[in-house]
């Protein structure tokens, strides 16, 4: 890919090299050029909503007998015929969901094996590793540009609120990812359940108020690493993460968590907060003011999930107390 | 850039048009085949002691009058014609220094004026955030090839180890990056200088034994987000990336923190340890196994190097009284 430039400048052989790399997004020009076909994302516009009713069916496991070859082997799987169809109705369904179309379809295959269910050694951990970073550089990359005067402060709570697990669960659950995981965990139907139900309360994000399971999150950054490999191209890696992500947090809707809310407010009003950490005995955090208690917040999942709900109950009982002072004062300025 | 594809396509139109995009790694290939001379990295090998003695003179600070855009504007800067004939020599400096010449070398003013320096709000913050996000990628990229069968946790711990503050110091350190940088830290030459001799105790890494100054990090990260925008192409980035940080960290070479490698050396022959922290007190830690004091670490930086160190200190004197027990059992056995 590399030879047209080194032919028209010698200088820079040296560098090519020492490459060993395996960073060729400018391959994907050249392939695209020799065969249009090749531009792998899908360009009919599918409805989520035929998506998820399809979806519904699909509580088959993908086929568990697939050699996996990083090679580009669409179509030379190497299975049983069975297997092999209802493989491939699996990873295209999955890939109009996606929008996207592989080359290498076992990488699907790898993104989706939770390690509870690995055979080989193959589980998606490597590939949540590789899109998680590449996740971040282009949330990065993009709110960089997007906000060329946003502190940067403010850049860093954007990018988190955009690849959150939260975030990403939602992303995961929206498109029903999880029905095409190779798993072993017997709560997890049940937990993409509460999630699903948890959340529709919190249109665009809950803040740290909904635990969210770690999977959903893990399957939406394994598949951006698988198509980041099987695309390599930047680019049309975007184009899925724009798309599943999508509507991404902007800096007139993020909002702060629950505890620098709740800080931010009684600072402002001179007020003392505590909380009292009661997780190890029931799994709940109190808020006091003064000595009255304000707030509560239990999980049965995390306790920085205890912690922010009990914020979030304080929140309002805070300010349901500031209202009434200023009643009262305001009473007696006009009583005196 | 996208033209062509389109032309060829029609199809991936609505794709292309709501891009919103400014990740064009692609167009690079068009630009370098139409203009040989835009491939940025310099071709020329620079002995790195040629620019360590050039750089000692270049403790004049660079021009704070440069008019800040982000155009391509290497012919055209907006200052006066001393302060221009300055900082072009310190570009060109630099540009040697690290192998890649820019486009816009007001980016390069940006990504070396620290916030206590900083004119109209901006500093290298900003491009560290960018910066950080693609060395992060990049390095698992890299990883996530060349150890094919690594498990997920060792690449996050060798990922950790190429990109950690200290790994990072030592590039800036190593090409002399903090004689260019803008500040007005009045610590900072001598808090590099006692990092420089500290260092020379570890070749490769001291693994938490030594307090990195965060700025020196900083600098590298804000310099990779400079160049992966002047250049837009993350091939061009890793070449820099890469000569930079070189020798990378290998598996072979990871190695335990102090920390874990005295747990886990105490777990392996049944010795119960503990920290007592004296960090409030006298900026110390020490450890114990029962009730014998084997280990004491200080700091005057953070508390995490003074527990390093402590671990470290314990871990040859753990090793000392193994070795005089197994030499008693031993005689005991023998004269038995």
């Amino acid at each position: 890919m590399e030879v047209n430039k080194v032919e028209e400048n010698p200088a820079c052989l040296d560098i090519l090299s020492s490459q060993n790399l395996h960073l060729t997004e400018e391959m994907e020009v050249n392939e695209v050029k020799e065969n249009p076909a090749s531009l792998n994302i899908l360009s009919s516009q599918i409805e989520v909503n035929k998506v998820e009713e399809n979806v519904a069916s699909l509580n088959i496991p993908l086929s568990q007998n697939l050699h996996l070859t990083q090679e580009n082997s669409r179509n030379h799987l190497t299975h049983d015929d069975d297997d092999d169809k209802q493989w491939r109705r699996l990873v295209e369904e999955l890939e109009e969901t996606i929008r996207y179309k592989f080359k290498n379809p076992n990488l699907l295959h790898e993104a989706f094996t939770h390690p509870s269910f690995q055979q080989n050694n193959k589980s998606y951990e490597r590939l949540e590793l590789l899109g998680d970073s590449i996740l971040n550089m282009l949330i990065t990359k993009k709110q960089f540009f997007d906000y060329p005067n946003l502190p940067p402060g403010m850049l860093t709570k954007l990018r988190s609120a955009n690849v959150d697990n939260e975030k990403l669960a939602r992303a995961a659950s929206k498109y029903n990812l999880h029905n095409y995981l190779h798993h072993k965990m017997t709560l997890f139907e049940g937990q993409v359940k509460e999630f699903k139900d948890a959340i529709l309360e919190y249109p665009l994000h809950s803040l740290g108020l909904v635990d969210p399971p770690k999977t959903l999150a893990d399957i939406v950054e394994s598949l951006i690493g698988a198509i980041s490999i099987d695309s390599d191209c930047m680019n049309t890696t975007w184009q899925v993460v724009n798309f599943l992500l999508e509507p991404l947090i902007t800096p007139e809707k993020l909002e702060l968590n629950p505890i620098t809310k709740m800080y931010e407010l009684c600072q402002k009003n001179g007020l003392k907060t505590r909380f009292v950490d009661k997780w190890a005995e029931c799994g709940e955090f109190e808020v006091y003011v003064d000595e009255q208690l304000v707030g509560r917040g239990k999980s049965s999942g995390k306790k920085i999930t205890a912690k922010n709900r009990a914020a979030h109950n304080a929140y309002f009982k805070i300010l349901q107390i500031l209202s009434e002072k200023a009643t009262i004062a305001n009473r007696d300025g006009i009583e005196t």
